[in-house]
């Protein structure tokens, strides 16, 4: 048997969930490794809910992933063979490995970072990867959390939203109220996270417990879900608050069934604000950024959690998760 | 016949429009003249939608209108008799007057500001009052309109959008494009107001005109409808655009039957960000505002128009008007 690159790409666009006709193995060879290139094996993919919206023939910050196309995605993978003076055999890179075995790497389109020696590849992806930063900007520069600031976060017991928790805490938050799917999932954000209280929309009235949590308001909302959950807390912002739109995971297996925030009036009344954002633009201050976390982590200011399934060919399994709030944490595929 | 004073008080909260049991006639006696106040009669009404606001039981930025109160709406008054330093007999003065015939003036929470010599009463209410000042502001401190923007404004042929418009081209906007609804309106606010271009959303298609006009995407969309033109405009945005949500005047008669704007999801690619606003919180900064639009008017830069309806009995019909879209330009009650 020669050796061969799995590769998982888009079989058709999913209506809901991704489901086995949708993502369909397809292997292929192993790619050459031509000049100023290396060849990597992919180790650890990063699992995030943009992914499925790439699986849309819909615009967005990128171009759909093209039918018979490698699902597009974030990974870790070990260099294997080098032809460019950038990449070292055994060095583990950050970048867009896709669903597959084996990525090519360069330095022009395909470029990826190396992970700097002691930091666990599934840190890398996680908090001081791309779901750590985007916790980090969005509350920090798109929200202006300030000292005192009592934040919401909805997803809060998901990769990013455990983050904005644990950071809003560390930087002097009034109050950190997570919003959570389950008791287990609530607990776990108080108890070992640090956040101040929890509400768990699976079992309680949401507007009602964030009424008694925040009764002056709420002063930055991080959403990660969007519909009723946002809609409750547009309801609840204080005088001059902030939404941040990162994402919104209650909407992405059904586009056309998406409801908008009736309550996005209340903005006028305080005066406040709702600002989406992609990382994207943050890529010169990562490294500052990274720095700090890493020295929370170290001090033990700040916690990982990751979800790990084990094997590509469950991959869509592991991105449906997200979904269906099957993880706590990140989810990260080993390969 | 004892001279009274005519006072239309709210009698039932209106469902959708304001009609005939809703709001009703109630005179009182003209009220005697304390020390420190002076009595004015009342000479012209402001009519704006947010009076149909405060007509709800609903919270907002001021407490609702109480059944059996009167109607709380701003106004112009002559000063007849003063107890009071501050207010000479003659003297117009704009504050809230209510809708009745009658109204005193003190130093205190009933305070009113008196009109500059020379500058028309119906211009004091419009360009240089409220609506001109909430457009100025809106436009250029929550909107941050730079030179070069492509600006988008719905309820262009009323009060605040004719003047959103307006100030958009004199400040430099690359294109000012109005929505409106009716040919009338649509010729008005192109021919007499320069706007680059017209929508008219009751005969066309707005996605698809907006996309015509504003291949690149909309840098600064200034709301005052609502409903289903926002969600078309925030489909639209340009990078890093802005939507200043002023109103939603299609929503103010049935909250109930309120939509939010799916689209707001694309705030994420694009970063866009959508802020509410209240002209309140500017009040120290209107006269620097005034004294550059009062420039622009001498200079025929600016131009004001306003549609007057005669007699305090019909205010409501007045109200009324801007939810057909019946008029043009201010709508301003003569009494």
């Amino acid at each position: 048997m020669t050796e061969q690159n799995r590769r998982l790409v888009l079989a058709e666009r999913p209506s809901g969930m991704v489901n086995d006709g949708n993502v369909k193995m397809d292997p292929g060879e192993i790619p050459a490794v031509g000049s100023g290139e290396a060849l990597a094996k992919v180790r650890y993919l990063s699992i995030d809910p943009t992914i499925r919206t790439w699986m849309d023939d819909a615009p967005g910050y990128l171009p759909p992933i093209g039918i018979g196309e490698v699902i597009r995605s974030g990974g870790i993978a070990e260099v294997l063979e080098s032809n460019s003076d950038t990449y070292q055999p055994g060095q583990l890179l950050f970048g867009m490995t896709g669903w597959q075995d084996y990525v090519v790497a360069d330095d022009g389109a395909r470029a990826m970072q190396a992970i700097p020696p002691g930091v666990p590849p599934t840190t890398a992806l996680g908090l001081l990867g791309i779901t750590g930063m985007t916790a980090y900007f969005g509350l920090l520069d798109v929200g202006k959390m300030k000292e005192g600031d009592v934040v919401v976060v909805s997803g809060a017991a998901g990769a990013t939203g455990s983050t904005v928790g644990q950071i809003a805490r560390i930087k002097g938050a009034g109050k950190v109220i997570g919003i959570a799917g389950g008791q287990e999932k609530c607990s776990w954000i108080v108890d070992d996270l640090g956040f101040d209280a929890a509400v768990d929309y699976k079992g309680e009235n949401v507007a009602a417990r964030l009424h008694e949590e925040a009764p002056d308001g709420i002063d930055v909302y991080f959403d990660n879900v969007g519909g009723e959950i946002l809609n409750t807390c547009l309801a609840q912002l204080a005088m001059k608050g902030r939404v941040v739109i990162c994402g919104a995971i209650s909407g992405y297996n059904d586009r056309t069934g998406m409801t908008g925030p009736a309550n996005y009036i209340n903005l006028i009344r305080v005066r406040g604000r709702m600002e989406g954002f992609l990382i994207l633009d943050y890529f010169d201050r990562l490294p500052a950024a990274q720095a700090e976390m890493a020295g929370w982590l170290a001090e033990g200011k700040l916690k990982s959690a990751e979800h790990v399934v084990e094997g590509l060919d469950r991959a869509p399994e592991a991105l449906n998760l997200l979904f269906t709030g099957g993880n706590i944490g990140k989810v990260i595929v080993k390969l």
